[in-house]
C-alpha cells in the first residue's frame, strides 16, 4: 500500500516539477524575481511580507503577492493594505501550494510589469518542501519564539531553502532566544546560507533584506 | 490520479481507525487517561508538557509521555528531565503520528501502572488531524505569538480537538494578543470547547489545567 502511495506521489511531484520548470522559464523571461516564502504557521510571514511590499513600493519597486492558505482570505486582505496587487489561493485542506495553483492565479497578470513576485506558501514546515513553484529563491522563515532547534527537526525545509529570515527579533530577549545556537543549527543543515534577522515591528534588518532582493534581481 | 490517492488514503485511514479503536479499548481497560497534543511547530508543546509531567508527579500522579518528531530526540531528552518515563518516535519525514507507531512504542510498558499518558504529536497543524491515536482527549495548543486567526485557518485541527491550550501567555502583552478575538475564533470553529490560558514560564493557568486532568481521569 505504502509503495503504491509513494509511486503515485512521485507521479504528482514529477508533473509539478515539469510545470514549475515551465513557470520558472516564464518568470525569467519576464524579468520578475519570484520568491517562495515557507514557514510554520504563526512565524509572521504575512507581517514580514506586508512590510517588504510597502518598503519596495516606496522605493519604486513593482511588487505583487500570491498568498496560500487552507481557508480564509485574511492574509490577502492584510497584504492588500500595502497597495500591492495580491491574490489569495485557498487550498481547502491541502497543506502546500502546487505549481498548477500558482499558474492559474497568474492568469491575467502581466508579469513583465512586475519586478518582484512573492508567493506566501501555506503555513507548514513539512508539506511545501517537496513542491517547486518555479521560484528562484526559497525563503524559510523562523521566529525567535519557535525554538532554536527547528532546523534540525525540519531539515528538508531548511535544506531546500536559499535564504533564512529570522522574524520577531523584537521578542528575542523576552523568549531568551539563543542566536548562536539558531545560527549553528541552520548552518548544520544548510552550511553558508544567508540569514537575515528581522522584526516587522521595529523594522530591524529590513535594509539588509531589501538590499539582498535588489542584488538578486540585478543578478540575473 | 487524485481519486486513486484519495482511495488509498482512505484505506490507510480506515486501518488506522481500527487500530486506534483497539488502543482506546486497552487504555480504558488499564484506566489510563490518554491525551494527544497537537499544534504548530514552536507552540511550546514540549515546555508545556514538561511542566505538566513535573506537576503531576509532584502530586503523586503516574504520568508518561510519547513524543513524535520527524527527526532528533531533543524533545524526549527535555521531557525525560521531569523524571517521567518518555519514549521518542521519529517519523522520518511523515508529518503525523499513526496508531501503529504508538502501539509499537508501548511494547513493554505496563499501562495499568500509569494514570496519564501524553502523546506529543509532530508539530503540524494539518496532518495529525486525520489520525486517531486512541486518545480520549485531543488537545490543540496555540501560542499567543501565532496570531488569533489560526483556528479559522486550520479549522479541522481545532474542530477535532476536545480542549484548547493557549501557551506563552507571559508574552501576551508584548505581542498585543487579542484574547477576545482568539476566544471568538476558537468558538466559531468549535463552540463551547474548554480553553486554558497558560504560561510554562510563570506557571499561570496550570492549576486549572491539572484540575481538568484530574476530573477527566475520574470521569471514566
Amino acid at each position: 500500500m505504502t509503495t503504491r502511495i509513494v509511486e503515485l506521489r512521485q507521479g504528482i511531484l514529477k508533473k509539478n516539477d515539469e510545470l514549475a520548470r515551465e513557470l520558472r522559464g516564464r518568470f525569467e523571461a519576464a524579468g520578475v524575481l519570484v520568491l517562495n516564502l515557507v514557514s510554520s504557521p504563526g512565524t509572521g510571514k504575512t507581517e514580514f511580507l506586508q512590510l517588504t511590499l510597502k518598503e519596495l513600493r516606496e522605493r519604486g519597486g513593482r511588487a505583487a503577492a500570491l498568498v496560500g492558505d487552507l481557508e480564509t482570505d485574511n492574509d490577502a486582505r492584510r497584504l492588500a493594505a500595502s497597495g500591492a496587487p495580491v491574490r489569495q489561493i485557498n487550498t481547502h485542506g491541502i497543506c502546500h501550494l502546487e505549481a498548477e495553483m500558482v499558474r492559474k492565479q497568474l492568469e491575467g497578470w502581466e508579469l513583465g510589469e512586475l519586478d518582484y513576485l512573492f508567493i506566501e506558501n501555506v503555513g507548514n514546515l513539512v508539506c511545501p518542501s517537496s513542491y517547486d513553484l518555479g521560484e528562484r529563491i526559497r525563503v524559510a522563515l523562523l521566529s525567535v519564539t519557535e525554538g532554536e532547534d527547528k532546523p534540525l527537526k525540519y531539515p528538508t525545509m531548511f535544506n531546500s531553502a536559499d535564504a533564512v529570515v529570522i522574524t520577531k527579533m523584537d521578542l528575542a530577549e523576552a523568549v531568551e532566544f539563543n542566536r548562536a545556537e539558531a545560527h549553528r543549527n541552520i548552518g548544520a543543515v544548510r552550511p553558508g546560507i544567508r540569514i537575515f534577522e528581522t522584526s516587522a515591528k521595529t523594522g530591524a534588518g529590513m535594509e539588509e533584506w531589501l538590499e539582498f532582493l535588489k542584488e538578486q534581481r540585478g543578478a540575473r
